[in-house]
């Protein structure tokens, strides 16, 4: 020791056990345990099916107009500033005029919130409504940044199932069942992550009335919105914010394809202002008031994204998406020891099942994830649904594998068939291959 | 109603007041109390010197060198995706060599974590360090973000005083008085938010060994680092960290003059390994793994920026801001109600004080600066350091004003002149020009 004499005691600072219980809920944290399997020495380049990120692939670059939109921006030195702690108006207009269409309701900009990604969004409304003794319902299969915040947040989480056999439709007597006095929300996924499914417009109304009748209000994660490819078109939960009080959250990282910009949103589907009177809006405003901000350029780039983006830039990457899942559809009919119980028609992701008893020495999702990780250099992500709580064998034998890589990397079903062959994984029977 | 029948008894969601509360710190909070009170019918432009954001005056744009860096890397696609949670490596890698510039030792990568802007950073280590029955050493004056990121935290705020009449030294008795076995951590804030000052080395030194002696960690918040214009030069905190383990915190908004870009870090100076051993670098990770990250793009413009930037840049914004503390201290000694004890040598601030027995129907900071507000669409921002807790009258009088909007505004003295007769406060013993 250089100088100063020794500590009087010891160093009184340590480690804050909340984060590490926490950040093992992320989907991050997860993935960084199967990664830790792969095996170094496999000359094999790794394919990375863990999670909903195609952005590295050329088919899946953004669209220029939303390049030059942020180069623009930029170089116009007016937005280097700090942006007011709600997000800039032009970019809070914008995104309420995107997101008014289909609602029987007008947005305004005031019930939108910039946030950074949407992340920041969900962990925003979480964090707002966390108090001691409330709880949240949220889905199993779901996104497990949900569970992570709320953790963080001491707001107890209690879990509803979405039903394979019902295209993963939300299991609403389930939802009455686990609500009490204590309850403040209910998060819904449209179109799912990790299921892939898209709720039917029926079937939000009913969601829509029970979180009415339960005195609790819907958060509605629509991050995958509009990436839809199958028989169910997307239906924004804000279309029945006349029945209850909406929270949706959302960006442009998936839709567009750039997960890394960092530009989400909050936005109030709250027609008859109960969100106000209860004081949430208050309170959303304080906790964006001290976190960061989207950055300013990217938020004055917005409207230009929102507005002029040509529709054959969707069109491209929803027949991609298309493709992809059929391809992977008829392919997984193949391999005995995983299932897909339902078509996806929305968002990045296809859930598929285990049958462990026809695999050897494998104990669970994860296990699976781990020795795939080893043997063949494939990350898929486990769903670890066991992990979140008591649940059903029937559970916990789920993978993810985000489809959107295989099309993405523009593999044809030939080219499929022969990384079928050549990524045969050992020790487990029958072999299979995880795509 | 439309449909779904009544909420069973009530809406069960409601207000977070913990929110609402330490909002209330932060200078975007205090500013809009005090902008609250601006005259709508008032035809003169506001003059904004409340907080440290010079960018929209054109003497204060930023580098094309950095504009282009940023283009550059939106245009190149490669960042379109999610980073790691700790940040991009070539990022890391050169914020590390550019720290490493005048400390006796070498920070490697893993020493550096990117945050959305200084504020994520300090966020993460306060966030980190809090724990029930833990406190933590702010100065005062300081910067609110602590007392409300703390507050948030439900960590302990304790206060010890910078003294004016030692250049805004630490009153290190003070801290040693104040620290008991659950201090974790003291912050200090150099070059100063807002005193304007900049400590010297033998001082930095007598902190490290104070905060050895406690054994805690000092929070070394350098955002301003390099913006010294005056006797002292910038010595990072760094330099003491085999003395005691020191986090910086820091960004590129200042020096660079693009706050809104939301790019900065949380660096650990901790040759001894203190801080992996007592599971604060875990808790860290932990932290950033649950929150957003800064956008990947500004990350993969981070070496350019940092490694190229032309020397004139720096040194015509440091004679800027030589020049606007020059006229500035001179002007002032024409104001008998106001006084600046300490030249600043730093920073962007200047903290005048009130003689509140010259001035009437003012009955502290925040009273003036309201009224200044609404005579003479004049903000300045009051420290309100009576609001953090039992304070001395003495300190109840201060305001702090951003010096650099003057220079920015490319205000000569002559013009500085005719300001102040064109903007005499009203109802005021003396009439007094706040600039």
């Amino acid at each position: 020791m250089e100088n100063g004499g020794s500590p009087r005691n010891q160093w009184r600072f340590k480690r804050n056990d909340d984060l590490t219980q926490a950040s093992a809920f992320t989907v991050r944290g997860v993935l960084n345990m199967v990664m830790e399997h792969l095996n170094a020495s496999d000359p094999r380049p790794v394919i990375p099916l863990g999670n909903g990120d195609p952005s590295a692939f050329p088919s899946f670059r953004t669209t220029p107009l939303a390049e030059d939109a942020v180069c623009a921006a930029v170089l116009s030195a007016k937005f280097n500033g700090y942006s007011s702690t709600v997000g800039i108006l032009p970019a809070r207009r914008a995104v309420a005029e995107y997101l008014s269409e289909g609602l029987t309701h007008k947005l305004s900009p005031d019930d939108v919130f910039l946030t950074i990604g949407c992340t920041q969004a969900l962990q925003t409304i979480v964090t707002v409504l966390a108090r001691p003794s409330a709880n949240i319902l949220l889905p199993r299969p779901g996104f497990p940044y949900y569970e992570a915040t709320a953790g963080f947040c001491h707001l107890e989480v209690r879990h509803f199932n979405l039903v394979p056999e019902k295209d993963w439709e939300v299991d609403l007597a389930a939802v009455e069942a686990l609500a009490d006095e204590n309850t403040v929300a209910m998060v819904i996924i449209n179109p799912g992550n990790p299921c892939g499914n898209v709720f039917k417009y029926e079937h939000l109304k009913k969601v829509a009335e029970t979180a009415r009748k339960l005195g609790i209000l819907v958060i509605a994660d629509e991050v995958y919105s509009h990436l839809t490819f199958g028989g169910s078109p997307f239906v924004p939960m804000g279309v029945f914010g006349s029945i209850v009080p909406v929270v949706t959250v959302g960006s442009i990282s998936k839709r567009w394809i750039v997960p890394g910009w960092r530009i989400g949103w909050l936005v109030t589907n709250d027609p008859d202002g109960i969100l106000m009177k209860q004081g949430i809006v208050d309170s959303i405003k304080g906790y964006l008031n001290i976190t960061s901000d989207p950055a300013t350029f990217i938020q004055g780039a917005l409207p230009q994204i929102l507005e002029n983006t040509p529709s054959d830039f969707f069109l491209k990457i929803l027949n991609t998406l298309r493709e992809s899942v059929g391809i992977f559809c008829d392919k997984i009919k193949e391999i005995p020891c995983i299932t897909c119980p339902s078509k996806p028609e929305g968002s990045m992701f296809v859930m598929m099942k285990l049958n462990l008893s026809l695999l050897e020495d494998i104990k669970d999702d994860l296990d699976f994830c781990c020795k795939l990780a080893t043997e063949e250099s494939v990350i898929i992500l486990p769903v670890r649904l066991g992990f979140l709580g008591i649940v059903k064998v029937l559970f916990y034998q789920w993978c993810s594998a985000n489809m959107l890589i295989f099309a993405s990397a523009n593999l044809t079903r030939e080219k499929l068939v022969s990384l079928q062959g050549s990524r045969r994984i050992q020790g487990l029977a029958p072999s299979i291959i995880c795509y």
